[in-house]
């Protein structure tokens, strides 16, 4: 498991792997300990504090947008958005001083999202409102898993991330003739129904056709006449069965991936895993299982 | 089969257990008899008479809802109602008094729909209109599978609750991934359409990506601007294929349940697992069961 | 495979079994062969030209409803309607005289629809407007399978009934817990939203909350008030989980169900059906396959 | 894997297939070297150029369509326009050159699709507007996966196409009895409704039961009566419970597809099947594949 997972999983390695590579000295391990591990009361106690911080932060950018709120809280929130900001920037820097590659975290996952989290305040100096986009905080919320110890959930998240990866291909392929078609029908409603029934152009022909296929279906652009209405509903019943594809095909990836999960063995004689359940022999070097 | 109901399927162990653990005597055996159990002539009949009382009552306070309903036959139905609720208390008291443990009922789940089911009626007393909140005896009506016997039927209820349990775990990854989805996109949307479009909030802006991305769709709420609809579009579609991931995840869970669910005998002959239930004799081996 | 068939699909039996209990004798055999048989090239022509005249009767009951061909061709679609009506009176009356049990064919599922087909016309006569529900003819299309000889499309058809009756009890549960949110979650947005905002029964609330659960989302109801688009929000997310369920209901039982479908061999010692693939021996009596 | 696909997938063979039987000489080599393959520097230079014209009609096709966009720069997309379909003419001259039989190329899927991405803009001569019918270019962009040796992905569409082809007398009969409910539907609530509350005829009512089937839900069309609400309700719990067989019937047939399309061969030991792809052994008696 650890050989793939430390080429494909970036999210969760980098953060990790200084403490495998190159034991860090003095402050910088005892930095590391508490912003990044959470075996420790230390480490714990940051990390909850960490996850309420954030929570509130994502809670204020919320309120702060809806107006009678901000008419009377405005200030306030203000000044705690700024808070959070501050806090977090502090804590961008700390974990950054903590691992001996700053550079391998800050272009990790959760080291982008870091930045992120912390860049709209400042940008909203320049472009009032900006700072809604601080909600991206809330992908910091992904770092619950490891302070929860949720580990079989990240089991969980694996087998969900391997099922859509194995299924990329096939929904490339899917994704390549929905595109077409939505092409092809956006243009033929706005031949037939014309600028007067709202399809005023190609593009906003597409809109309605990725409405109506993918069944959402939000009515503020609807076919008038006839001919129009034939033809969506052909577009409809056609979607309905396409929407049969993307789901059987996780369906099978999905089955296949928690096939392999079933069997965690390590083949005795290769040490190759991944075997079926009903497998007696490695299928890699035929050694008895 | 026992061990793990007793542990964690709470709704249909209590009311039975007491008489297994210890026997009750006189009058509230014979409570029991006819009040938990549908064996008898006269438990069979007050089920039967339960049932049609819960219909009735659910269906009194449906009709009080409609205005030109309530109108003509408002005093009838009030009257109705209280006599329900007056029947209903009178149930519950008596169920009370039948179990050995009044306790450990009043809190298992029949119980505390028991109590939900007449509480409206008291609070309505106070606060006028609480009384629609009787439908909640609908709920009452799961008695119906005790009282037909329709085992196979709690049988296939206890398939899908140990497939959907089996897929909480990735179920909930699924749903933080949706959520956070929501959160950033609702935001998005906010800064690209703004308040003159009906995004008027973040909390609303999540709303309107909540209603996109399940493809519901009212249309109370849809991007006007053309860059406000481009990322619809790719909502829409990224919620066409997410679609997928819980259909795909039940679906293996519920072929894993239904297959392990159905046999879980190993052949002696053989060891092989995995026969249907109706098998004498292994697949492989030929082997007697 | 003849056994089950004979007890449960009712609608193809009927009709083709008088020729093989009771051989019928002179013209009534004659007729059969016609009416009921398509081997004979009468028999074929019968037929093609009865769904001929199926599909334009239909036609011309859809087109009569088109209030602008109404006025110009109204009186030539009535007359159609009645030539065609007389046309299966006389059909029905035929395939009455043609059968040794007239009324075994009367009670079947073809027999109902042919009668069906007709009625409408007669009640039309008293009660103007019925004879809209002449569409019910288009049912009897379904003996375009027999025409065709598209054995393996009823074969299919055999398999979707197979699996869907197999997942009956898992729907029925599933129906009555959705059934069971739907009025409860009915009565809630009543009492939060209120008749002001279109909410003005439970039985309104419950057709809302039956097109937000389905996704439908036609948006002519919705929830105007903060906290009923929060419950709403909820009921969408609940409702895009519980939208996996049937299709993991039916995807099992049609996987099993093709997968029976795939041996038919019948075992050489005790004559069962339906083994697995893989099956070596037969699972009831052990005999090698 | 030969044989099959040069019986029904018809759009990659005929285009490669002159090489194959007539070595053509001369010029004619030289061109099909360029025009069809992507193997020497020149055919890819081609072959890239070739996709970005393609592109850049379509997005040109979709800019006219928009007005602003059309009063500013009309002119010069119209003279783009005129330029793509000559070269693009002149392609299509070229490719009949190219093959050894013209004529089976110009009938072949791809020939087709050359054909009318050039059509549309002489029709337009004649009829103004039907140069949007130029998008269909956007199906010539299937070609790409020829030039990036996306072979992995043309092996996903093979097994998908496998899947909907065996799917397909399922899905026959599925979309009959979708069809046959909707127009008998669509007739019962042009009687409930009428053509007060929009259902004013049986074309249309069918139109709306399409939409609601399909969970689409646009709104233009509602049931306002309380018959007709309930109806509705029915329609669309129905729909919910059907839409999970087209996803059943294709999750099984992908199932199969993916199962036999990826390693057909029997083990030469004890002659299992079913084995990975990347298997080495027989995972049943350690056998070397």
């Amino acid at each position: 498991m650890k050989g793939p997972r430390r080429g494909n999983s970036s999210y969760t390695g980098p953060v990790l792997r200084p403490s495998e590579q190159s034991p860090p000295a003095g402050v910088r391990a005892w930095l590391h300990e508490i912003i990044f591990e959470s075996d420790t009361p230390a480490g714990k106690a940051f990390d909850v504090a960490l996850l309420w911080a954030i929570l509130l932060s994502v809670l204020a950018v919320m309120l702060e947008s809806v107006a009678p709120i901000r008419a009377q809280y405005g200030a306030i929130i203000r000044i705690a958005e700024w808070v959070f900001t501050v806090l977090f920037t502090l804590e961008y820097v700390l974990r950054l001083c903590a691992v001996s590659r700053p550079l391998l975290y800050a272009r990790s996952f959760f080291g982008l999202v870091d930045l992120l989290a912390i860049l709209p305040s400042f940008v909203s100096l320049f472009f009032p409102g900006a700072q809604s986009l601080l909600v991206v905080r809330v992908l910091r919320l992904l770092r619950v898993f490891r302070v929860l110890k949720l580990v079989s959930f990240l089991g969980q998240a694996e087998v969900l991330l391997t099922a859509l990866r194995a299924s990329r291909p096939k929904i490339t392929v899917f994704l390549g003739a929905v595109l077409s078609t939505v092409v092809i029908m956006g243009s033929v409603m706005y031949l037939v129904e014309g600028e007067a029934n709202g399809f005023d152009s190609i593009p906003r022909g597409m809109y309605w056709a990725i409405v109506t296929m993918t069944t959402v279906g939000f009515g503020d652009i609807t076919p008038k006449t006839v001919a129009g209405q034939f033809i969506a509903s052909v577009l409809m019943i056609m979607g309905y069965g396409v929407l049969a594809v993307p789901t059987g095909i996780v369906s099978v990836e999905l089955a296949a991936a928690s096939r392999h999960g079933l069997n965690p063995e390590a083949c005795p004689g290769c040490g190759a895993e991944g075997h079926d359940v009903d497998a007696v022999h490695c299928k890699f070097c035929g050694t008895r299982l």
